[in-house]
């Protein structure tokens, strides 16, 4: 017997063998597509068959490759060729939410936003809050760290994990972390395995810490600078005030210029986004108001041009500029740019101090390059997403990779450059398999050595998303 | 040339075989000893001296003991029978603050109080507030992954450590983390590394997140319940209310009478605690006053007879009583205790739901045991300190153990109680030599097998900190 018909045997209908299928899981959202075929999607729907799909996958030594909803940005979760790809899209059910305990237990094909629904009726929300997150799994989140938009307020994923039910390689089942707020019983594995990118095992099941929503209005301000550096030394200054805005976005000249046009007049009426780089900030909690208008003092003694806007389409201290219209400049960043080519989002970090010097060193590998870099950034965490807007190329020979060579090698300089600020390359979108040829010189030999010795602790095989962080053997 | 005679001819002065020296790294605050004598203290005050002291260890197959101030409750860091005893205490300086990057870069051996002492100097504080903040290492607390009474607001300390550098069992120097608030490059060794009881490698720097400090006045609640299941329950009403006070301190009737007791009539006047279980609430922030006043309510309709105190010696609206009288109540818990004899704190962690639970075990232990089980608790984590009094004995014979085996039996009564309520034998203290016989039962053969499987890739000659833990292979 073939491990596929092992497969179908002992798992039946949950078993594709389906060319359309199967060719599907080989891209995710960062358009990259693997190269070959899988052997088979499982689509799993309990612990148990999670469980033997291992187990098969281990007898025949065959790659396995889980995946969730396939809205990853690194090449993370996709059907690499001869592999098994598990999916575990299905496994989908919230299977118990503690309010007294403030905490949720659920299967990892949990859409974020579904779970924030049922939180909703508690008064409660899953705080990690990726771009994705309407169409990304609580599973993936967790798989690859999450990050968002709320991050140096309300912390990354790992901090919102308690607990993880993990099937291993050889089909046995791992327990980690407990209920409890504290617990120190051993090593962490809870936080090894969040952000692990299907390399240790496979998520089943997730206890997740929920918050208590925080009473109190939110209050937006928009604000525009003559450049990016002064954006980004402007939200510095906002920090160093000691505030701690929930959101505080940054949109280069170049990324807003395309988003202007993308708008068009009518959305974009009243809206100083003409020129320059734009801030988005936005407070909340008790002192919404007060923190928004100190905010806005830093911003302006900064050289800003501010707007502020309290909830929804109220409007306070400035004219008819809403909340809701400040927050759809940055939603539109990605489909502004998305209209003119395939987009590569790059995910740097570094320390927010250096975020002015970061842009500088994003301008000079652009003008070196002739590569237009638009740039928006988490930037009260230091988390930069410089884009490359590769045309469509009608005449690009089939097989042939949709990223250029000359652009990994503007995005390579981009790496460096944030290494020697003292930062990573990258922040939230994991390593995948479009970054594993810089892991080794982020993490230096010493951590590279010992990280390739856990993944053979748990994975001796070598089966599990192989090709994915670390660079396949060849 | 012996291990010891190396160290000497290696590192001169910094090596210690004096015997008191010695002795007195037997033990730590948890009153247990370590049987048998180490052979040497080096006192290490550089990285490479860490360095050149584990490079002898590892050519000498020497275990080594790495220590900070002695402040554990565990036995985690007792000078072993034959080991080197590694003291960081002189390695104590804080190397760097970044208040734009709301960071500090320290070595392991600054007390935890000296550095929020130079932070407040930047309106910044360091989270992490284990009791013993005023002596115990930045180090200890990560080593230990420390915890207090501020963390379920707050968080641990593991989710204050953003990067460390380690000293490998051979000397080498492995850096984890980065000064970003994200970055998902590879496996998340910082948290690995963080609470692994100096198992895996010895700390030799930190990065740590500083805090804004929180603008606003505090808030202190002082309420009676008839019992430890009222008062509990009152406690998870609090968070089920979705308040998030700073601290939730709850001492039950047994404590309450000694401290009551040991306090005396003029400092307990007005306060509220000649009977029943006293439950300690303090909010902070900007809307302080408010969610005290909500906290009161809710402890006001759980049964409570409740005080309400401002900041520092003025009143709300309540009568004389202030807050500083109020936490000293708290304060006063340890040394009431210690009055009476050598004090066992345990430090068992229950889901918040299950604390009344956890609190009728104990009172059920304690009666068929007949040991009084003074009990106080960090109630916002539902992490407990069952406390066991052993009166000095005199007659006790040299070398015997302080600790009967018959108090340990109803500790295990006790762990075995906190898992049923899925909870966990450590909340915060950590496993050290005192709980290593448990720590499988807890984590079950699978994790178990995975973690020594990693005690292996960072320490294959097996000689650091053996025997805290894992149980000693004999």
């Amino acid at each position: 017997m073939t491990a596929v018909q092992r497969l179908q045997s002992e798992l039946g209908s949950i078993v594709s063998v389906d060319p359309a299928e199967l060719a599907a899981t080989r891209t995710d959202k960062s358009g990259w597509e693997a190269p070959g075929m899988p052997l088979a999607l499982v689509r799993a729907t309990s612990v148990s068959e999670v469980q033997a799909t291992l187990r098969i996958a281990t007898e025949f030594r065959i790659p396995v490759v889980t995946r969730g909803a396939g809205t990853g940005l690194a090449g993370g979760a996709c059907g690499a060729d001869r592999s098994i790809v598990l999916s575990v899209e299905r496994m989908n059910r919230i299977l118990e939410i503690r309010p007294e305990d403030e905490l949720a237990v659920v299967e990892p094909g949990v859409i974020n936003q579904h779970l924030n629904d049922a939180l909703a009726e508690h008064g409660l929300w899953f705080a990690p809050d990726p771009a994705s997150k309407d169409i990304s799994t609580v599973g993936g989140n967790i798989a690859t760290n999450a990050g968002g938009l709320l991050c140096a307020k309300y912390g990354v994923t790992r901090e919102a994990v308690l607990a993880l039910t993990v099937v291993l390689a050889d089909g046995r089942l791992l327990k980690t972390g407990r209920r409890t707020v504290k617990g120190v019983t051993g090593y962490d594995l809870t936080a090894l395995l969040t952000g692990s990118e299907g390399t240790l095992g496979v998520i089943v099941e997730a206890t997740v810490r929920a918050r208590a929503v925080t009473a109190g209005e939110s209050v937006t301000i928009g604000a525009v600078f003559p450049d990016s550096g002064l954006a980004a030394a402007a939200s510095a200054l906002v920090t160093a005030s000691r505030l701690r805005p929930a959101v505080m976005e940054l949109i280069d000249p170049v990324a807003l210029s395309m988003i202007a046009a993308y708008l068009g007049p009518d959305r974009t009426a009243g809206l100083p986004i003409d020129r320059g780089a734009f801030l988005l900030v936005q407070t909340g909690g008790p002192g919404a108001l007060a923190e928004a208008e100190q905010a806005a003092a830093v911003l302006r003694a900064a050289g800003g041009e501010v707007r502020l806007a309290t909830n929804g389409t109220g409007t306070a201290t400035a004219g008819l500029v809403t909340a809701d219209r400040l927050l759809a400049v940055r939603r539109a960043a990605h489909p502004a740019l998305a209209a003119h080519g395939e987009v590569l989002i790059e995910d740097v970090c570094v320390p927010r101090s250096r975020m002015a010097e970061m842009f500088e060193r994003i301008r000079e590998i652009s003008a070196r390059t002739g590569v237009p870099i638009p740039t928006v950034a988490h930037a009260g965490d230091g988390n930069l997403h410089p884009n490359f807007v590769i045309p469509a190329d009608p005449g690009r020979p089939a097989g042939d990779p949709v990223v250029p060579e000359a652009i990994w090698a503007a995005a390579g300089d981009l790496f460096r450059a944030a290494l020697e600020l003292g930062g990573t390359l990258t922040g939230e979108h994991g390593v995948g398999v479009l970054k594993r040829r810089w892991l080794a010189e982020e993490l230096g030999d010493t951590s590279f050595d010992l990280q390739w010795q856990i993944k053979t602790v748990f994975d001796p095989l070598g089966i599990l998303n192989p090709g994915t962080m670390f660079t396949p053997v060849s």
